[in-house]
């Protein structure tokens, strides 16, 4: 998926919600992941843009939890955007593989990166057309003040907004930091954020909008828990999207 | 395997050789990985402490890889160290899947990890007994320049021995910077160092070894494409051990 398309869902769906796969061992049991995502994606597909599977949770179960993810692929379509939450990033040959891995194998529209080896673990991403690096800037997590802040993740913002364009570049920006959204967009005016850490680990949507939203949305916001431990994942999905389409209205994007 | 365990077997195998088992497609064809990894091993065994299959060439086949790795890591056995070059870090509760699927699901006995998400990410990986973090801090590619030095590398070094002990922890440091060697063993005396980049990336073993080795050895210095190329894996290999043990012998650790 290329730019303007991703744009032109946004619009028509009124949304930028991204909802996390994360079949958590201790939400699902093993052989009942695939229907637990098919339910997910079927309640939710409507009001949502993009999906975002967190891999470590299909590769713990070996060869079948890749079967699941494929399957969890092939069921999303191609009417939604597909994130690989895989964090991944390696010297240039691996990096190769690991892009091969996600683009082509399982046909994935974009991954999460780790910038930490630099550039040329990152350009053999880049080089796969209409696919998506988002390379991690502002983790959503604790252990983010122990590198990432007050600087790093400023750097890694003004060195790989050159390796890349607005066509294929995102970085992820935690919620939880939602005062640094402003600082990171002194540094990408134009490009796509995505943005964990709303709901269950206490990031603020209206934080995030308003410092974040540019002309174009510029924003993916990922929700993965409160959406998957509802009791009704179809109405709490639904509300999120509301709250989207006023924001998405306020700043006349739509 | 425990930190005395690991010291055992390098000075009764008088190697501290790690062997990268990365079957590049350009080098063989799918259908014979397990049979060239198998090879690889029965060659070279005898001349090496551990093995350090690259995750990204087995994971871009699809299920079929991850059988492969499999296979791999039980034809090693138990006689040697093994590694898990997966490059993963996370948020806390995805990290602890990730520790599940290579010490658990796959039984290795170490995995590298990225430091960028800091403690948080890296905690749940120290979690279990006898198995090694392998937190990145120089690597050996053209982008460790971008973040990693002058400075980065050192706060990685700093702030992560405290994470974990010498029992649990060591870090990648890359040959190609061999004059910063120099500077890690400054912060990290005592823990064992993974370092890449000897031989085809262009590294020098002696360098490596004159400010890298300390009383236990404290280096696993890794060789995967000189050796995966060469016409004669154990002739190639065996002229390292010899090298080595040279150097574990003028270190009085032999």
């Amino acid at each position: 998926m290329n730019y303007t398309q991703l744009v032109n869902l946004i619009k028509q769906r009124k949304s930028f919600l991204c909802v996390g796969l994360d079949p958590d061992p201790k939400l699902v049991e093993v052989d009942k992941i695939l229907d637990f995502n098919k339910k997910i994606i079927d309640l939710t597909r409507d009001y949502t843009v993009a999906y975002k599977p967190n891999i470590a949770f299909y590769e713990h179960l070996g060869p079948i939890g890749w079967s699941i993810l494929d399957e969890t692929r092939k069921y999303i379509g191609e009417d939604h955007f597909t994130i690989a939450d895989a964090k991944r990033g390696d010297i240039g040959n691996t990096s190769h593989y690991y892009a091969k891995t996600f683009f082509s194998t399982y046909n994935f529209d974009a991954i999460t990166l780790s910038p930490y080896m630099g550039e040329d673990s990152i350009k053999p991403f880049l080089d796969f057309k209409d696919k998506w690096s988002i390379i991690l800037s502002i983790t959503s997590n604790g252990g983010s003040l122990d590198f990432q802040v007050p600087n790093l993740y400023k750097t890694v913002l003004e060195k790989s907004k050159s390796w890349g364009t607005k066509d294929n570049t995102m970085w992820v920006v935690g919620a939880t930091r939602g005062e640094l959204i402003k600082e990171v967009r002194k540094i990408v005016p134009n490009h796509f954020l995505l943005v964990p850490g709303i709901g269950a680990q206490g990031g603020s949507l209206d934080e995030v909008c308003r410092w974040g939203l540019n002309n174009d949305c510029g924003l993916l916001v990922n929700v993965s828990r409160s959406i998957l431990l509802s009791d009704n994942p179809k109405l709490e999905t639904s509300k999120i999207q509301i709250e989207m389409q006023k924001w998405l209205e306020a700043f006349t994007i739509i």
